[in-house]
């Protein structure tokens, strides 16, 4: 693998769409009278010149695109994309420091969620429509990434959403590309109809297509220090909350939906568990906040919804300092950051097919254990689940549960006291955005981090966002041995 | 598996074993005119009516004993021993609840370590003796149990350390007895070596006999609020911890090294990581004591020495507020918390092979990966690793990594902070002893907690005593049914 054209090809050509993509907020700037239109015409500038440059300087290769290209592509993509973006975050009336503005452009990138900004209320539009812009390019991103690239990649158990359209190896191009449109339509789709109901339900436009964008990508990026609960409105709760859930389903049932199959999407053993296992810890925490703070029924319903769904799909948006909802709450909100939502959706996370891949297999491990000689098959969404993708799940938690440790150990030894080394550690590789505690929890802020932090933070975010194992493959001996 | 006789009559012998022991604290307690050596005396009787009615009443059984058998007679001794072993410290003067004389019999047994006695100094020798007596005898339980039942049960990749020689079957029986004996005398041994030394150093004899028998078991309990800390000698600690070293290697090696082989033992790939990994952790901590906190040298490599050992090997001791070592500190000692020693001696915690097998698993699997036409096979000690371990493995990650959750969580829900619940809950699965924090940190104590995060304490020592599954598959319908 001596030939990297292919890969800067491809990121050139991404490179020059975020720049034609940072017109947008150049042009709203402009509209507001904001001097910052400029910075971010700048930054499109100088965006699109190196990616034409990469454009140019590698094209006709002929090298055959294998498995390798493949993981260095898709690490290479991201960073690269997260490079140019914190760009108009550098240089705009902000002024943050490099170190902040990579910090800001992961967590948008990899929709996470966390902000070093404080103040959002009285930022300038153009860079909060930035910041939602770049998780709502990054959820696209990683739907697209999840039917055409993991599967191929076979990270964690992604093979199981091999789509069969794609076995027959000469199509695969085409197909890709007319999946990939379809699947692009339906998530504008979805923006453009939740923008509309926030507008409807009291935001102005602006504040509904911003926030129409992260709830979408489950991102949660604001534009006010707020979050959700700046609105103070039951029904844009409401609203945000089924967006939510929108954005954790996976998207390529909503193809089949839009073709007229409905049911489809419930009849996904997936979707089932995932909204069974929301439910549940809905109403137990609602229960918990109805006896134990004596709030009203409705209203104990209205913010353990909220803050529940938005947490469990990693979005990260807040409507009540959950840290203060008495000792039950710390753990439960720090074990369902992890949780995420379904395969080939925004969210991040674990992901429930895990836990159902994990079960069907020890079920079946434990009938096997206790009769030697029948033959039992674990099954996810009725199909036979083979042992490598039993043993790429089994990898993948514990992959994850060890650079959780790594980075909740090196977070430690930058000073950060326990709760926040977690949670920030949590929050991180899960793409959550909020941590636990007064320094990152939800009335809190990244910004009061050392800069070390936020650097090994928006490593996490990178690793989490791209199941791990693709990242974490480029520092072993064998990947680079040709 | 309606006939329970088998699993009675070995419960009631070893219940029988387990009064004649109270005898010993009976003794001392009397030749220190200390009264409480009827409450032993009283407890001895009605332990050994017990044992003797289940023995009398399950003879002659002819029931084929079945894997079922193997699994629910292993949690039921643990239990019935520690139910038993609770009453000496429930009736003595000590005045224990039945809550605490649970939890510290249960903590004894399974040599974790975690003790709710305060001011143990001024406690009558009877009640000291016994507590060692529990974690010695639960650890030389905990090691046949290693070499006859557990690979067996094939629980969480213990198969790899099926012995040979019992592999052909009507020769079990006798082996695994004269395999069982040899390690008796060896672990015997060891604790009158380590004792003699301890007395040589400095402790009176009783101390040297407990802390001789809590430190090659490495459970933990000391005759003194001040742990070994309260000798203050830099010789005893460091007998101390090379007696929680040899506590964590795999006994069946020494059997080999008294028949002359000693090589075998630093051959072993098991015992080279562990003393790698141990040896890295302790000069790094020791680093961070001599730049960080200003200790000399020589000092910092004894306390990093001590307590790094002490809480890797799931002893427990304790030489210094570790608590206070600085921000680095905590987030350390949690994880190696869980880390543990090598199968087959008396620690607990994941175990050093478990990440040995996953290396290598995962190593194969990445070159399987990158070139899908190779054929690659994982080893472990210079042997192959099947499949079914692997996975039992990866699946023992998983357990470990939800028991935990589930445990901190009911933690966190009784009220408790979140270090407090946190390190608790990895305490009492790993079997360590001390948490973090100022409540149930090493300067600290479990008296203060809910009686029902006692219970569930409780409980988490015994499944991560018994590797997590052997008493969790008892939870399953599979089982039960015929």
């Amino acid at each position: 693998m001596r030939d990297f054209r292919p890969i800067f090809l491809v990121t050139g050509s991404l490179l020059a769409v975020l720049a034609v993509a940072m017109g947008i907020p150049a042009a709203v700037d402009l509209y507001f009278g904001n001097p910052d239109w400029q910075v971010f015409a700048v930054s499109a500038g100088f965006t699109l010149f190196a990616g034409v440059s990469l454009i140019l300087t590698s094209r006709g290769s002929r090298t055959h695109f294998t498995l390798r290209h493949g993981f260095l592509m898709t690490t290479v993509i991201w960073v690269a994309l997260t490079v140019f973006g914190s760009l108009p975050l550098m240089f705009s009336e902000m002024n943050l420091t490099f170190t902040d503005a990579f910090f800001e452009s992961m967590s948008g990138i990899t929709t996470t969620g966390s902000t070093v900004i404080v103040a959002l209320d009285t930022a300038p539009p153009g860079i909060l429509l930035w910041r939602a812009m770049l998780q709502w390019l990054g959820g696209l991103g990683i739907i697209v990434m999840a039917i055409s690239i993991l599967p191929m990649l076979k990270v964690g158990g992604m093979q199981l959403f091999k789509v069969e359209a794609f076995d027959a190896d000469d199509k695969v191009a085409p197909k890709a590309a007319q999946m990939s449109a379809g699947l692009t339509i339906i998530y504008v789709a979805l923006t453009v109809i939740w923008a509309v109901m926030l507008w409807a339900a009291g935001m102005t436009g602006f504040e509904a297509v911003c926030h129409a964008m992260t709830t979408i990508a489950t991102g949660g990026f604001s534009t006010s220090d707020g979050s959700v609960g700046h609105f103070d409105s039951a029904l844009i709760d409401v609203i945000t909350t089924f967006g939510m859930v929108v954005g954790s389903l996976p998207f390529i049932l909503y193809l089949r939906v839009v073709r007229g199959d409905v049911k489809t999407l419930f009849r996904d053993s997936q979707v089932q568990w995932f909204l069974t296992f929301a439910a549940a810890t809905v109403l137990i925490t609602a229960a918990f906040l109805w006896v134990g703070k004596n709030l009203m029924p409705l209203d104990a319903l209205r913010y353990a919804s909220f803050n529940i769904v938005s947490i469990m799909t990693g979005t990260g948006f807040a409507t009540s300092d959950y840290s203060h909802w008495g000792a039950f709450a710390t753990p439960v909100f720090f074990l369902i950051m992890v949780v995420g939502g379904c395969a080939g959706s925004t969210t991040c996370g674990i992901k429930i097919f895990r836990f159902q891949v994990v079960f069907a297999a020890a079920h079946t491990h434990l009938k096997q254990l206790l009769q030697p000689h029948g033959v039992f098959i674990p099954y996810y969404n009725r199909r036979p689940i083979s042992d490598e993708v039993i043993v790429s799940v089994l990898g993948f938690f514990f992959l994850f549960a060890t650079t959780f440790s790594f980075l909740a150990l090196g977070l430690g030894m930058m000073g950060l006291d326990f709760l926040t080394a977690m949670s920030s550690a949590a929050t991180a590789i899960a793409n959550v955005g909020p941590g636990l505690g007064d320094i990152v929890g939800p009335a809190g802020n990244f910004s009061s981090l050392p800069d070390g932090a936020k650097w090994m933070m928006a490593a996490g975010m990178l690793l989490g966002r791209l199941e791990l194992f693709t990242v974490l493959v480029l520092f072993t001996r064998s990947f680079w041995r040709e």
